[in-house]
């Protein structure tokens, strides 16, 4: 139990709207003697004598507690009241939940009855906070529990639910057992210090900070892979007008299309469209063609092509494969552009169009067979050029519209986020927040080694200009430790978790 | 028990979208078995050893049922279950609720692998027809589920809880019980008829028939009532631009505005406002003035205008105080062409201004301080007209700004509505299918009672011209109990059942 202050019962509808079923959660000391005070059991019998864990059915009554037909009292629905007793709960508290009638005029009436019987109308995430509170988990789990909510593919799904079960946490864990270990040695030292003696296991020490430094950094190193599945892999899809972008975007769906969470922000955004393949969130960010203009209007577009790619982890170059040509797709590739950390690959689409054309020995066909080989397709000038060139990224000859080639596309796109790491039970680090911690953590280790491997002393003066005093490598052991554990919330401040808390929707 | 088909189980996600909880709900004969196949309970226990009414914590898991870490297998979420044993389940069936996070995913991915599992996506409003099914309930009362959930205020609310707890089927029961002994009474007559002796009970069977003709008629009455209760009351709102009426449609909402429902239709249509006042529900129709015209594009306006004030059950004639004068009034109260079953105020707005405009001697007040009386706000002549004519209506002085006679209003709008008939116990009807079997039980007993009056003989040729058969009479009779059964259910064909479950939401 990290905190004894949860004196407040809090209530809160915790379902959407719309459905058959509403439920309302209650949670807090008096939780069980505020529901029996709108509550009335078909047995007759009070919450107050029912065990955990156990289902009732009954009416939640307005206007008091006086028997059938009393003056003024309203029966506001048929409910099933849920019965958790602490510390056997979400929350770790004594807690009920209410299963109504999903109206939300009945859903208002009995939250009402709940703040008139004495609960509080509970802040968002604060049944999540009071389980972190009461021990039940740690903070990046609690942090996890929003994400799952949020979770709109396989992806994000795994992600969330492995942090959730711990798998960041238990990853912090090892850390800290090992850090713990660096700074026992490093007392050790200090002990003996005064003796001026190097301390035979001083290789050890080295050894230990730079396995630290390794594991943070390798937590650090997932980060980006994490927060693509978190937001979604950011796609700049490049390409003229009509070279089959939306057909492809809609081929690569397929059915997950229904899948795709419609979290604010991404189905409003006309310019990014957020597509599920393989399990893993996309979000492809159509944009204007790149080529030198004097319109002032045509290069603020520009401007924001240039920055959809610079955000990009990938770059689709969309053609038609008809017109393509290699002096065109050198000049178009050369404008993008890429750093190192970015994936490009060249869609060469229409290839059913090409086929045909050249299988009625040039008109072109109507309607696109899916070809069983796509030789010839595209000219052979252009596969000469992408044979022959160290072109820096994949090619694609694909039909949107016939499907051909799309498996091989969508696989490659789903292998520029490595989601099999997960299989291996690593862990992934995916919030902001964590990744902050861990740059700290990793500075401070970072001033540690510095401090190891340029020669330190128990005394606070340095003998050598490059080293530090052991009590100082102590400070800074002691720093990471905080750092780590800001992440997990064993060290946290008040405002820190207001700041988490608040993010989550009301009723978790 | 009416049927004993549901061999097939079936799960359905009952809560909306957007909590933080996800609610799926199991019914039918392998509910539990199909819940143990995706469910790990915590304890290690099967859900198939769990009692009624119990809770289970545990994980909903994909990819078989092999133990911690077996391949392929994936935690999807973990879950609170509830078991619900036939017949003491809203189903009357064994029934399972799988409380997960409120995510579209993982509430998908669960229902899926409910579907592996050997259950059927559920119909919408099938879990409701297996309780009238399984005698749970009567028709009537399943149909007021639909609108308990769909209730907005505190008047649609009273009207569907006293239907779902039998309120309308109750009254219906005393009336078979009165046809049943109509129909014995008949019967009798018939037996005896061979004699030719009038029966020493005709009166007797007059005064029953013309009992059950009241109820019917009385039940049919308060369908008006309950129609605009549950469809909200129309009221058209007749007055120029700036006559203050959207502030007075916000002053008259209050802080009721936040119940207003967001059914589909309501808030989409540009014209009506939903507006609770008082706890009922009134839809008010803004519409364009009337007033001769050739110009063909107003003359439409003033046809829709024309109508809805034909389809309103009330009419409210906004006025700017200040500007309004006799000949004026007159003129607009004639052009309403109201029905003698429609309500007309007239509403005399800015009375804040005018006073003000007194106050100071010619000049119009800025800010509209809260009159304590308004004696002299409306020109005395106005006044004189309201006294000295045979008004047909109410007349309201008030400030929609300072807020001055909205509660007089208010009250009046409410009193359009007789909410009060509910707190006496008596049913009121509002479903149109209920009033269409009414009718048609009430047109029989029309023929029953002129059968009656008109003397009848016991064979099948009448003595007198205007006679029936008392065999006829009899046919008459089940005639009326049919209709009046059709209503409860205990009539009812599957079409008729199809079609009332498929206006519910799935889940219910």
């Amino acid at each position: 139990m990290r905190s004894n202050l949860n004196q407040e019962t809090i209530a809160a509808l915790a379902t959407g709207r719309g459905g058959a079923i509403g439920v309302i959660r209650v949670s807090g000391p008096d939780a069980v003697a505020v529901a029996d005070a709108v509550f009335v059991a078909r047995s007759g019998k009070p919450l107050s004598e029912a065990a955990g864990y156990t289902v009732h059915f009954g009416e939640v009554v307005a206007g008091g507690s006086g028997g059938e037909g009393a003056l003024g009292r309203e029966v506001v629905d048929e409910v099933l009241v849920s019965v958790f007793r602490a510390p056997h709960s979400y929350t770790g508290e004594d807690a009920v939940e209410i299963s109504c009638h999903g109206s939300s005029y009945i859903e208002a009436r009995i939250l009402g009855l709940l703040i008139e019987a004495g609960a509080r109308a509970a802040e968002p995430g604060e049944f999540t906070m009071r389980a972190f509170l009461a021990g039940k988990m740690d903070l990046a789990q609690a942090e996890a529990v929003a994400d799952l909510i949020a979770a709109g593919d396989r992806a994000q799904h795994r992600l969330a639910m492995d942090q959730m079960k711990g798998g960041v946490s238990s990853a912090l864990a090892g850390l800290r057992e090992e850090l713990v270990q660096l700074a026992a040695l490093l007392e050790l030292e200090l002990d003996f210090g005064e003796e001026d003696v190097a301390f035979a296991d001083r290789g050890r020490l080295k050894e230990l900070a730079e396995g630290i430094e390794a594991e943070i950094e390798r937590l650090k190193a997932t980060f980006e892979q994490g927060n693509a599945i978190r937001e979604g892999v950011a796609v700049a899809i490049v390409g003229r007008p009509n070279a089959g972008k939306s057909t492809l975007l809609n081929a690569l769906a397929g059915d997950e299309r229904a899948m795709v969470s419609d979290i604010a922000g991404t189905t409003r955004d006309r310019i990014e469209e957020r597509v599920v393949v393989g399990g893993v969130g996309f979000r492809f960010v159509d944009t204007a063609g790149l080529r030198a203009t004097d319109d002032e209007l045509e290069r603020m577009g520009i401007e924001r092509t240039r920055d959809a790619i610079r955000r990009a982890r990938v770059v689709m170059l969309v053609m038609d494969a008809v017109e393509a040509g290699v002096c065109d797709i050198e000049a178009q590739v050369a404008e993008l552009g890429l750093r190192e950390d970015q994936q490009l690959c060249v869609v060469l689409n229409k290839v059913d169009v090409v086929g045909a054309l050249d299988a009625e020995s040039g008109s072109v066909g109507s309607s696109g067979a899916v070809l069983g080989t796509v030789s010839g397709a595209v000219s052979g000038e252009v596969q000469a050029w992408f044979s022959a060139a160290d072109f820096p990224g994949s090619v694609f000859e694909i039909s949107a519209k016939t499907g051909f080639g799309l498996d091989a596309l969508r696989d490659w796109l789903v292998g520029t986020v490595d989601v099999r790491g997960f299989d291996s039970g690593a862990a992934v680090v995916s919030g902001a927040r964590h990744f902050e911690a861990l740059s700290r953590a990793s500075d401070a280790v970072g001033r540690v080694l510095a401090g190891l491997r340029g020669g330190f002393s128990a005394s606070e003066v340095c003998d050598s200009g490059s080293g530090l005093s052991s009590d100082l490598l102590a400070a800074e052991v002691r720093e990471v430790l905080h750092h780590l554990g800001s992440i997990t919330g064993d060290i946290t401040s008040s405002e820190v978790l207001g700041a988490i808390f608040s993010k989550f929707c009301i009723g978790k």
